[in-house]
């Protein structure tokens, strides 16, 4: 899988992820790859398994020590479960990776403050000092990262969420990747920008349980299975969230809250299993690196516990909530407002395609010089790190005292607060504004980044404002009774902080997050009073930033409903179908299926029983078509012929009476035996990895006849030879593709089809004397054949849906199986099909149904900022299929596949 | 639909509930009753609508403040989206509900304190009070809930579990048994029983958003729309729990642990904004009535910020993990085993089914007597509450000093637990093992009552008792170090709390509500290990509480599929199909209908275009047959024959040339109307209630032809015939039943159909002469006719699967999408059947693959209780739906049909 993708990645580096630039072809490309992806993958973890179990049965050496090891592997798994060894190898290790890359992350931001302070003589070494440093270290991930795996850079939230709604991305699951997201991440935050650690290790996560998958395959057992994977990666998810905060609690729900639409609760306990375990092993490294006495918050708080507020302040922790709503989605507006800027401004882009380190070579500047300590950064605590800024906005003192705020003795990190000239509230303010455009334009960045820590940080520092302001009106406290409880500013800090990353992500959860990060749960109220108000602000006037991600991507997700819009109930499938649908019938020739290919766009087509019943019986893939058309039309099967013309010629001379029946009655009795055995060949161009030449040893005299001239005609015998065709297709099964009849043929009956090909290239003693016109006659006459059926896989129950189906149920359906489309049937006539672009189109308001245009009152805003190119890349999208489909299928696959054959 | 049940209830009343004593007809009784329910629901609906519009248009007295309402109303709705306004409401009636019952409860056991203590003279009067009280309380709970709706008896989570799978449970959601359950409840708790709040807190609060529901949709809007219904129920439960606990984080996730399969991730979100505004609207209140100074957590600890526990107490939490993993499973088999008992001994059955209030009294007098504070009591804090003792369990203050417990000082209810004679040691271990078997037994009372609370308590107990030991084994805490850090048994109390709730209810967010609960989130750590622990043991052991009653109830549920059992992968939906698939063909004859009928035993049955092809059209359900079979031997048919009859008879004289071919063209012209009307008429025998005579005063003299008498040979015009035919069905849309077609069609448009056969009796005039044998002839010649399928519901989209699915997969498929049972196709053509009872009898594991039987490993003990039962109740469940099957669609149903139209 690493290895044959090579040539595509140099195609993708230019495609995907340079400074945000996204083009739309990384969806189809992905969606394209996304089969021969699955397809290879199966067949090597086949061969590996044949592989171990040669390795196991056959040689002999320390066989005893081996048998010892299977028992116990045996018993372990059978006592324990392959899931829980799974999980906690999976929390063990990502554990130590996120305390690992946290300990590196502190050694580089310690190295940047011992030479910031070393300097302290001259400022402008000084300043060198304090630049030069990130420069060089988002530099480095940056470039590393593109050259290793540009697919590490971003989040990778918006994928993970596009991977679990069914969808493989191709490259997002690999070692590279992982190697890539983990030093590239650790650099990028050792630089000291405001970037984040949540994102990528949701990706890291996600490629650590993929690749554990992998490894743990090797052992045999349930790894093959690929719905398990996917309950695994929800997993990881959780595990990622769980051990970059120590919040298992929070990490499972948010994972859960990002990456899911609906959500097995089955896959809630693995989840919580692997993020404690996962925490927990992090914190304990923590201990027994002597940084914590034992086990606590991340970061501590020690708020009053008898009265951690008053009744009467719930209305400025809504005013927190609400407000944070409004910055939640600017800062969502403002990120995809640069994406778009740069990739607008066609000379910009041009030069920064060009110097492609230019770019966070410049922001990082940009960034470290406005918060360079003695410049500008002392009004804003410029020389604290995220995690040091983040104690001290949660700390339980007040910092103004009503006008005597000079009283107030700041110890430790706090005085990076403090300015002899400037009110603590200017500072706060100048904090939040410069802040927040910052991790804005830093979450740019082509380096592996989240930008859910900066936002938590900004939304503590407005917290701590407010509380401050209302310590300022309120000293002695709201409370008017005997006894006085003054306000605790660190508390609205824990509020705003939970508000404004609830905001920018859509979650509720982060107020658990909040909960675990502080080890206080004492303002529970306020926090969801704040968080619930700033999720509906947010909610009603951008897309949360992964979706906004997705959008940017164009990676093929299918947007939510909006809730309590129920105008959208009274569309129906009819109104949304594609009506002209592609299909082909059970008795059509190969030219109408070249017609079809070159016509059609879609990646599956129907199969009816005739155009005038257009009964739907199933399903077939496009690759499975032109492998069909391509092999009709192939060099061998042309060879073949002249063979057997030749061989013809010389029987009519030799013998003419008896050759027909004995030729007919051979044939008939090897008709079982491939049956079973071209079920399984894969003579598809798209799959040439798996083609590896056999050894002429293996050749056998006995099976030389033609393996592809079945029964050609169906319809004679439709009753058992189409019962045949019908196998269990892997892509029907979407939800759960444990590809069952790959492990019941065992690879030696595998065999015989490959070598059936390679006698034949081998017996090419024939000259292929044709002409080019006889070609085109050969070609002509071999079009109007009808097409055998027998050595494609037909998926017999593709999802059908009846024309009066609500928008609301299809969209249930599809979210919930995962569907990329479904066909529209009235009593078993396919009317119509109906594709995740056209679900998204009428989700979107692009519909009119009735004159009315179908949108959410509040999302004018929302989509003003998309619409406009969302149209062009649809004809972009168009045209671009086009070529493609018409190129493909014609006279060169099949050259193409015909070399590979020999 | 509160009307028409009165007479089925006195037969539930005596099958259900009654101590614990439910039969299997139950679930059976359900499932018919669902569609009943759902039809009727639904007609009344447009009915009340209707009726809502002819208000607000004719009566015009106070016409002006009316349109200003709806112009509000309007602009809230639009604004603010309905959906909020519902969850707020709900959150708000749910907080008053909870807080009120909390108030009453405080008053009843305050009541009991109080006579208790000014008894202190007389020791027998003291123990008549401390005995009586509570006898009278529960008793009255008990007669009134049964009397009411005995609905009400129990937790209803179970229930709920139901019914958010698909199954609507018929009464369960009813105004009187709102009533019943909160009443019931109040008195139940007041009564001082180790019962618990939380069950009939989710049941309430699901009461109560169907109640709201159906109170809103008389201001129209989408209130009718079921899956939304079904959405409101889920985040009701979450407001149950989170009102009840003040919960709003923990509640939304045990609501979903415990009644989700799959989780819709909107649904969350409503959840939490409901709850959490419920849980503020709760504490607010108590805040109001001076009972708190501001809002804080309902049972707060002050436990040790700094430093929590140490990391060596680990092991200490993870021992009260497994043991509560064990006691957790011990209390469900404890449970099952009560009710089991009671039910199997048919002397103490007979005798209790005859003096219903007896048990509950016996129990009470019993669980009483032993908890009498000067006797037994003494040596298990007998005196304290609930509530209290949960505060004195979860003290921060450490009990035992090392021999030296006489030392401290027992303030307040912590007195209680000290006895001059007996070490703390056993009084906890006493009050552990006394209130274990007391809470299982208490549980099986009839009248609503949950086991979370009493559950809790003990776990808080256990805790505790390990808690004091450690403290007692190391008296200056375990760390090595120079400070000294003692230990804190409360943190053991809150870790025994959530780990045993979690190992009876099968849920990880027991922790969560721990957290709520306390306040405290210090002690997350080890309290997610222990429940994590906790569930890992009770999983492997016993189903959950809730599950267990399911199955004692025979509730229509599918149980979970045990995960990391990947043996469940190997069997396919061929391997456990029904074979003998009952289905109708397109062009068969009322006799065929009458045959299958008789023998199938299915609620829905298979429409195939022929038996040689076999080609799946869709389905019908059994009720629209049986309709069909009973109009066409109906005797307003028969009168009808007798008149045309006559009128040929007559007419036969008059003039014998053209009458037959204008009959034909009125006929025709009629066609089209009828189509349309009869699509919605009502002949169903099972549904009387809505099936009121009209005025005669709406008749029509032009509609008096034979409205069933349309086109009868659909072969003719299979084409368009079969078209109109096929409406989309509610049943098949079971994931999303927002029925289109019903709401489009006005009640203008379904009169004709009733006029009609109104009219026939009305013009009744001909007398029935036909004698027995004349009638015996005539049904067999209309038996003979071919089924005319116009006039019935066609599903046109059943749910298929491919013979190769494997039951993973359906599993899957069936949980998400509420399936109640699927066709199996191969190519289009039917070839079996699964349904929900095939699927939970493989997933029980009674069905043998290749000779091994398919069960998970430690599931032995845990089906060996329940295994014998089952069968049994298969074989009675056949029985019993023969009979049913062989009664109904014969002679005696025409006849009641008959007289119920007359």
């Amino acid at each position: 899988m690493a290895g044959d993708g090579s040539d595509q990645r140099a195609l993708q580096y230019e495609q995907t992820l340079m400074y945000g630039r996204y083009t739309q072809e990384l969806g189809v490309y992905a969606k394209e790859e996304a089969a021969r992806l699955r397809e290879s993958g199966q067949k090597r973890s086949i061969s590996e398994r044949s592989r171990t179990l040669d390795l196991l049965e056959y040689k002999g050496r320390c066989a005893k020590c081996r048998i010892c090891t299977v028992r116990c592997q045996k018993f372990l798994i059978s006592r324990v479960g392959e899931d829980w060894i799974f999980l906690i190898l999976l929390g063990l290790v990502m554990a130590l990776v996120s305390w690992v890359v946290d300990f590196c992350i502190a050694i580089c931001l310690q190295a940047q403050k011992w030479m910031y302070g070393g300097l302290d003589s001259n400022v402008f070494l000084q300043y060198l000092a304090w630049v030069t440093y990130p420069v060089v270290l988002i530099t480095f991930s940056a470039g590393f990262t593109q050259i290793l795996a540009p697919q590490a850079v971003g989040s990778g939230i918006p994928e993970m969420k596009t991977i679990l709604r069914g969808v493989v991305l191709k490259e997002y699951l690999t070692f590279k990747t992982f190697v890539a997201k983990v030093i590239g991440l650790t650099c990028a935050l050792g630089s000291g920008m405001p970037l984040g650690k949540e994102g990528p290790f949701v990706h890291i996560a996600s490629l650590c349980a993929a690749l554990l998958s992998k490894f743990m395959s090797l052992f045999g057992g349930i790894y093959e299975n690929e719905s398990r994977n996917t309950e695994m990666l929800a997993a990881a998810c959780a595990v990622g969230v769980g051990c970059c905060f120590a919040a298992p609690i929070g990490g499972v729900l948010f994972s859960i809250e990002v990456t899911s639409t609906f959500f097995a609760v089955r896959n809630y306990w693995r989840g919580f299993f692997a993020a404690t375990f996962s925490a927990f092993i992090f914190r304990v490294l923590a201990v027994w690196n002597r940084d914590e006495e034992t086990i606590t918050a991340l970061f501590k708080t020690r708020f009053r516990l008898d009265f951690p507020f008053d009744l009467q302040e719930l209305p400025a922790f809504a005013v927190i909530g609400i407000a944070s709503g409004f910055g939640g989605a600017l800062f969502v507006y403002l990120n995809r407002l640069i994406v778009q800027f740069i990739r607008k401004q066609k000379t910009i882009n041009k030069f920064l395609m060009k110097k492609r380190l230019l770019y966070p070579t410049l922001v990082t500047l940009l960034i470290s010089t406005l918060t360079f300590p003695p410049g500008f950064g002392q009004f804003m605590a410029g020389k604290l790190t995220q995690g040091e800024t983040l104690v001290t906005l949660l700390d339980n003192r007040t910092w103004a005292k009503q006008g005597i705020a000079e009283e107030f003795d700041y110890i430790g990190n706090s005085q990076a607060w403090k300015h002899p000239q400037v009110n603590i509230f200017v500072t706060l303010v100048i904090f939040i504004i410069m802040k927040f455009w910052m991790s804005a334009l830093a979450t740019t960045i082509p380096v592996p980044c989240g930008a859910f820590m900066p936002v938590f940080v900004i939304g503590a520092a407005f917290g701590r404002l407010v509380g401050e302001c209302m310590a300022a009106w309120f000293p002695d406290g709201i409370h008017s009774d005997e006894s006085i409880y003054p306000i605790v500013p660190g508390g609205y800090a824990v509020v705003g902080a939970a508000a404004l990353s609830g905001a920018v992500t859509h979650t509720v959860s982060t107020a658990v997050i909040v909960f675990e990060l502080t080890g206080q749960i004492s303002h529970i109220l306020p926090v969801m009073i704040a968080v619930i108000l700033a999720n509906a602000v947010a909610q009603s006037l951008q897309p949360s930033l992964y979706d906004s991600i997705i959008r940017i991507k164009k990676l093929p997700y299918l947007p939510e409903l909006g809730w309590g819009h129920h105008e959208k109930y009274n569309i129906r499938v009819e109104d949304i179908m594609v009506r002209d649908v592609r299909y082909i019938t059970l008795n059509c020739c190969y030219r109408d299926l070249h017609n079809v290919l070159i016509s059609g766009q879609l990646k599956t087509l129907a199969l009816v029983e005739s155009a005038e019943s257009m009964i739907l019986l199933g399903s077939i893939e496009r690759a499975q078509l032109q492998s069909l058309l391509s092999q009709q039309l192939s060099r061998s099967r042309r060879m073949d012929y002249i063979r057997e013309r030749a061989a013809a010629e010389k029987k009519c001379l030799s013998d003419l009476s008896n050759s027909d029946s004995e030729d007919g009655h051979q044939r008939a009795s090897q008709e079982v035996r491939f049956q079973i055995s071209t079920e399984e060949s894969t003579f598809s161009p798209t799959c040439p990895a798996s083609q590896k030449p056999l050894k002429p040893a293996l050749k056998r005299p006995s099976v030389v006849e033609r393996p592809t001239k079945l029964p050609t005609s169906p319809q004679d015998h439709s009753g058992i030879a189409l019962k045949n065709l019908f196998c269990s297709s892997p892509d029907v099964e979407a939800l759960e593709k444990n590809n069952n009849m790959e492990t019941s043929v065992s690879p030696e009956q595998r065999r015989p089809s490959k070598r059936v090909r390679i006698s034949i290239v081998d017996d090419g003693d024939v000259e292929d004397d044709m002409t080019l016109r006889e070609i085109a006659e050969w070609e002509e006459r071999q079009l109007d054949e009808q097409v055998d059926f027998n050595n494609c896989k037909i998926d017999p129950a593709p999802f059908q849906l009846v024309e009066r189906t609500s928008l609301h149920k299809t969209h249930t359906i599809f979210s919930l199986l995962g569907l990329d489309h479904a066909y529209v049937t009235s009593i078993g006539r396919l009317i119509g099909v109906v594709s995740l672009k056209e679900l998204r189109k009428a989700i979107e308001g692009s519909v009119t149904v009735k004159g009315v245009k179908v949108r959410p009152p509040l999302a004018s805003f929302r989509d003003s900022g998309t619409s406009s190119s969302e149209t062009e890349a649809t004809e972009l999208h168009k045209l671009w299929d086009r070529h493609r489909s018409v190129s493909l299928p014609g006279e060169q696959p099949t050259s193409e596949s015909d070399e590979k054959t020999q």
